[in-house]
């Protein structure tokens, strides 16, 4: 027992260790008994792994060393392990099997866990895997396969364990106890009516807690949170995590308990969110194989490339349309990017506040307005802080020539005024998005950078062309 | 029951209809009541809400109105609804109440909840609870107030249920009946010797699966992930999404049962480590009241601007430095920010990545340099498609100057070089605060702006007075 223990302890002291520069790990050793090809070493290493810690060392390993323990270990675990490595790199390992090892990989899976690989399959994989499935599980491939990418349903598993209220809990152990295992997260077996309505739930501590010859009906719980297939994952997860739950009954429309979802998806529904937020952040898709070719990790980075570099063109052009000015005081050409950049900065934030509030359904018609108020109120006070302080400043570098005091003026001015339109930006395009049923986040801070970068020149510029006529 | 069902959908559907412009809900009906002074009718609305509900609601309201709402509630259910609102809303609720109010609702907290609350409360409050408590309770407190803001130890409970191995099944459940509920997320009792040393788990399905009389230490589990106190939570969260696991024990260096983490508290981190993050990336502390004040918000806003204040005056004395360039060939001017802008996005992209990979442990000192090689390609393939693109653009636009040529040239090879100086930047900054032990997202995209920008001027600068001279 203490070696197990010690043993599991292991499994987190490597994530602890699994930092760059901290010596070797079981990652790193991995990937050295791959460079020495001390194969059957390596096996002895692997075998014990839970799936998941395999699938995190194929994930960190290049590509063809990646193929190297895939091969060694694909034979046993192949189906565990493909569920639980990221979409780019179970591209990788599904093109290394053939057609016969992708079948007996899947073939064993659960309807859901095949509605998820799916889409990496070829389609003969698929068809071959289906025949095979009894008529029931063929019913919960097709439907898991329909439901929309966000949908709960696509998350839901058809683990449920259901039992009936005029029972006694008597009854109840004795047909849990005809199970090998309970369903990981089985907190609560649901209660259901002749026709599959959900009725109530049965948590696992009141039928442990109450006796023997009470009837379900009389413990169980009629306060429960049900989902429907078609909710969005993101707000069933905004329910897991504001009521603790730690699983959910997912009903169809007329109420029948279609399955279950489970805070283990919950928490890959909140950490995706996260990620996929600070990707789209700098234009990439959702994710990106580390080891990837430079190839295809330059087109995955190219559309954005694309968008910024004619946001740039057009700023660019908003300069060119006041060489005139510049040429009479170059001093201009110097100082306009601190205008347009602490502009795009300050409106970064109002915009990341905002975005926050819209995905946590805090803003509404009626508090929308006290809040653009109050952004605008705070842009103002920032132009008059920093746009005189960077004023003072220009005054300073400049005043050895008669332009000086205007230069300064025309700083503070310009940044004011910018400070205005990038708050306004940033909340208008959000806002906007939103109420047309888009993600508030997706494009938003292009259309930002792109507003207080050409308003930023324009104003700076413009301002400059009239006081030094 | 049906009724309940609706009700419970009601809390889903909130969610649903909690978006900006879709028409009422139940948080715009108590601003709605607030405004119309209508309090009865508003405290019958409250009084069957979720305590997590009610603090959600108090977070979106102004500050005026959170007051009525929260003297309507605070009496009955004040300690819940403490715990659940988030920091920054927690102390303007606090304010509003005396101190006998917030004895009463501290008092019959759990000692976690009360160390959770215990920085936010007047320290003559926590001097009064911590009087009250019995000597087990005020050495949890203690403890719990002891441990780090992010180990483990201030996440854990002591809701940790434990039995002995040499008992069977039958006294284990005749022990869980004389609790009243079993504590929230309890999915394993704890096997411990006389030491409190553990031994095991055995997680409530094999309790309920397995006859009676079986012996605990013959059905429990020994291959138990266990967690120390001053292990990191997000590396704690990592392991448990790794291992989906509901509960996990937490114990001290001897191997002694401490308390327990939750997957409850699990999803809160993960959530918080998402949203700081984005937050932290405009610059932003980790929250901010939606209604605070105007000066407050600012102030918060601040030293982020002020830094890229600097970072900007600073980029602008690079462009002065070459004023007698521009002012030869002023459509330079127009074109520099198109240089420092594409290695800016570009570099950020990188460093997304590079920083995601840190978070999850995949990158080692064996696989850096792969990882830099492959940026530092993109990179040059980025700077030859998109400089090249950018370079006969500004040859098209400048084609009737006799510039035209060499400003198209110049800009290409700026963009390629300033790409690679910002990949070089993207990956060395965090590289580098990960090796010194330090956040690496922390201060990393200050400074590839800056250095993007400022060497993006220069090298573009630098090579038109080379090529104009």
């Amino acid at each position: 027992m203490q070696e197990l223990l010690r043993r599991h302890r292991l499994v987190l002291d490597v994530a602890h260790r699994q930092r760059y520069g901290e010596g070797d790990d079981r990652h790193e050793l991995v990937e050295n008994l791959v460079h020495r090809q001390a194969l059957s070493d390596l096996r002895n290493h692997l075998d014990p792994m839970h799936p998941a810690d395999i699938a995190y060392i194929l994930e960190a390993l290049p590509l063809d060393e990646r193929r190297i323990v895939w091969d060694l270990v694909k034979a046993e675990r192949d189906g565990d392990i493909l569920l639980e490595v990221s979409d780019s790199v179970r591209e990788t390992l599904i093109e290394s099997m053939d057609r016969d090892e992708l079948v007996d990989a899947v073939e064993s899976m659960d309807a859901d866990e095949i509605a998820d690989l799916a889409p990496d399959l070829p389609t003969d994989v698929v068809e071959a895997v289906r025949r095979q499935l009894s008529p029931e599980e063929r019913d919960q491939l097709r439907a898991a396969m329909s439901y929309p990418e966000n949908s709960v349903g696509a998350r839901m598993d058809f683990d449920a364990v259901s039992v009936r209220e005029d029972v006694t809990l008597e009854t109840v152990l004795r047909y849990l106890r005809r199970f090998e295992n309970l369903p990981d997260h089985t907190d609560q077996v649901f209660v259901v009516d002749r026709n599959e309505v959900l009725r109530g739930a049965l948590p696992l501590d009141r039928l442990l807690i109450n006796e023997p010859e009470v009837l379900v009906m009389d413990v169980m719980q009629t306060d429960v949170l049900t989902l429907q297939v078609l909710d969005s994952q993101s707000e069933a997860a905004q329910a897991f995590e504001r009521y603790d739950l730690v699983s959910a009954p997912v009903l169809d429309p007329r109420g029948r308990l279609l399955g279950r979802l489970t805070v283990a998806e919950v928490v890959d529904v909140i950490r995706e969110e996260g990620e996929s937020d600070l990707l789209s952040q700098a234009g990439l898709r959702d994710e990106e194989d580390l080891f990837s070719s430079v190839w295809n990790s330059a087109k995955n980075r190219w559309l954005w490339l694309a968008v910024n570099l004619c946001t740039a063109f057009f700023a660019s052009r908003v300069i060119g349309s006041f060489e005139g000015t510049i040429e009479k005081v170059v001093a201009l050409a110097a100082l306009m990017p601190i205008v347009a950049g602490i502009a795009g900065n300050s409106g970064n934030q109002t915009m990341t506040l905002i975005i926050r509030s819209l995905a946590l359904g805090q803003v509404n018609a009626s508090n929308a307005r006290r809040l653009v108020a109050k952004e605008l109120s705070i842009a103002a006070l920032n132009g008059i802080v920093w746009g005189g302080i960077a004023g003072a400043f220009a005054w300073w570098l400049y005043n050895d020539t008669p332009q000086g005091v205007t230069l300064g003026l025309t700083m503070t001015l310009a940044m004011i005024l910018n400070l205005l339109v990038g708050a306004m930006i940033a909340m208008a395009v959000p806002l906007g998005l939103e109420r047309l049923g888009r993600d508030p986040a997706l494009g938003s801070s292009v259309l930002l950078t792109f507003t207080t970068d050409s308003m930023g020149f324009f104003i700076f510029l413009g301002l400059a062309s009239i006081f030094f006529r």
